[in-house]
């Protein structure tokens, strides 16, 4: 396989890049921008080399322990579950949350293969475990999967008697965090309700 | 800059990749599939430090001189100008061409800045002005811009006393090579006319 096979093929790790796409992709960057190619190879190493997950929140960080977590100044008995850091960010926008974070990284996706053990739920209960966290937020997505995953983490909790919620259905039914406007998921924390 | 969103800033080098894809793409490698992101980093540092142009076709290659055209079967008298290394696979499989190649990387595209400079036709004119070159055969894309290119060429190489034909409209008008089946790209090829 020459090296130009071998780049088309590793493109093709990429979410949606077909093998078509991976051509154009391959001949745009050796044709038109060697310097951005060169650019992605040490970005992808550099991540790979120093990106970890938060010991407390999941999150992707350089550190044992993210900025968010170790600051003092968040409240440390709320924790707000959510899929990814994009629903993170959304949350953070509508400055009506002043609590902590886990980010699971996905969700429950049973035909994907990812159930409890591969979304890495333990990690999770543990961290709600930690004596100083009176209430999960469940701020999964309002899909399928994702009201199956806060269904799941609301039961696992409960048996261990853990407080839990979930944002309130300001969010439209079937839609995702990352596509909505701060205020509706400012009134979708408001109105959360027990589980 | 985070390393994480220097990830996601170098993976916009791509095309047709926004910031919504990028950070889609940087979760998926950084999460479900660090293999991948080693193997992208490394084919694409593999790719820049060992592929070049051919000094005979502009095709990649990683010698000075590509594998066709140091092969001695083929006839020196025909030359075969094509947009992309894509397009040049489309004609080998019709089996129809017994001639060598050149490869533009491209076509003129004054909207995005690419002359007759940019393109390089200079190492084209000089590849068909060796002696051996009988015939150029013209086989960019019909659509406006390969079609453009084509009159460029045969313009310059006219005026350099190059005989210079085009493969015919087989190729539907408007439509490209690659989305051809090789039958049609046959036929244009044999029905080709001096221009
Ligand atoms: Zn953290
Ligand atoms: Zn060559």
């Amino acid at each position: 396989m020459s090296r130009l096979d071998t780049l088309i093929e590793a493109l093709r790790c990429l979410p949606g890049v077909g093998p078509k796409s991976a051509q154009r992709m391959a001949y745009h960057l050796l044709q038109r921008d060697q310097p951005g190619a060169a650019r992605l190879s040490a970005a992808l190493s550099e991540a790979l080399a120093n990106l970890r997950h938060c010991e407390r929140c999941n999150n992707f960080t350089e550190q044992a322990v993210c900025g968010r977590c170790a600051d003092p100044r968040h409240d440390r008995s709320l924790l707000c579950v959510v899929e990814m850091p994009a629903d993170l960010s959304v949350i953070e926008q509508t400055h009506a949350y002043p609590g902590l974070y886990y980010v699971l990284m996905g969700r429950l996706s049973p035909l994907d293969g990812i159930g409890p053990r591969e979304l890495g739920l333990e990690k999770l209960i543990a961290r709600a475990s930690d004596g100083q966290v009176r209430e999960v937020i469940l701020a999964t997505n309002f899909t399928n999967e994702g009201e199956a995953t806060a269904h799941m983490i609301a039961e696992l909790l409960d048996a261990r008697g853990v407080r839990v919620s979930r944002i309130s259905r300001g969010v439209p039914v079937g839609g995702e965090l990352e596509h909505v406007d701060a205020g509706t998921v400012a009134q979708a924390l408001i109105d959360r309700k027990s589980l």
